[in-house]
């Protein structure tokens, strides 16, 4: 394969590289943390990282450092309020301009890695549709690497990902009663 | 459950937390980087977290950037090079080294987290054993939270782990040539 027939630039080689689409999904935690390392790998190398959080509306921890990296912007688009019960015209609406908003950092031209982090289950929750998400997988301009998380990822999203991950569960101490802490799980 | 008990303050609540011990095994991709996703949650909420990596020796791009975060740090202990052949005494003699540095930082405390990247594939080729990291997880303190990736996690230490998260490849782009690319893989 000839790399440099690509988009982004592999900053110490001088050569341009193609962007594949990476999905992360499953009942296993691990999900969010993959991309959130994925963006760190990434700035480590020069490359720009847009993320962008569906459904996610809470302070998590990782923000407080992610706003002082050059390289890593990261935008929340939910209310983080509607998990378990059906929601609201507000919510949609949001999940909507996220994705409209991370369209358009896809295609400026100023990032080479996005993250639509939990997008799957905006689809399961029909915050936009998985035609939508498609749609959106469809204009990723060839140098862009596109990472989706989320469980419950639908089938036609694996099937256009070029790799594709499901964490799984083997154990896990919510089902010992662990509350999330702060600083591990948010 | 009296989180009073426990070690590492919650810093905005001022109370102390448990902290469990997490694996991430399994072919697929998101280990290293969930590990990494983790620290970096930690870290935004002011912990220290101390990353051994086990055989690795490679510069991987997450170095740039974490050599700038004050509240990680990050080691490797290995050369990289014996992957699909024997390893020889000086592999040994640096996971040994690596594993006893870590238990002092694990001990010392100054970290809340400490994560043992690859640990998993070193006791697979018998860098250390099974039982080494077997003592090494019982002597982890209470507040701590410890964190093991590597494909082929042996049995028994999924047993004693509180969360275990197998990372199941359904897809990946390795079986369509593509190599490991600067700022994505490494």
């Amino acid at each position: 394969m000839d790399l440099t027939l690509y988009g982004h630039t592999d900053f110490k080689k001088g050569r341009k590289m193609k962007g594949y689409v990476q999905v992360y999904t499953g009942d296993g935690k691990g999900k969010t943390t993959a991309a959130l390392g994925l963006a760190l790998r990434a700035a480590g190398a020069g490359l720009n990282v847009y993320i962008a959080q569906f459904v996610k509306g809470m302070k998590y921890s990782e923000l407080n450092i992610i706003s002082e990296l050059q390289n890593i912007t990261l935008k929340q688009y939910g209310r983080d309020c509607f998990i378990n019960k059906k929601p609201e015209i507000e919510d949609i609406k949001a999940a909507l301009a996220g994705l409209r908003e991370a369209r358009e950092m896809m295609c400026s031209g100023k990032y080479q890695m996005i993250i639509l982090d939990e997008a799957n289950i905006a689809t399961y929750y029909n915050l936009f549709s998985v035609e939508d998400l498609l749609n959106f997988i469809r204009e990723k301009p060839d140098e862009v690497e596109l990472v989706i998380t989320g469980r419950r990822a639908d089938p036609r999203i694996i099937e256009v990902a070029d790799l594709v991950t499901e964490m799984k569960e083997i154990k896990h101490y919510y089902q010992h009663g662990v509350e999330a802490r702060e600083g591990i799980e948010k």
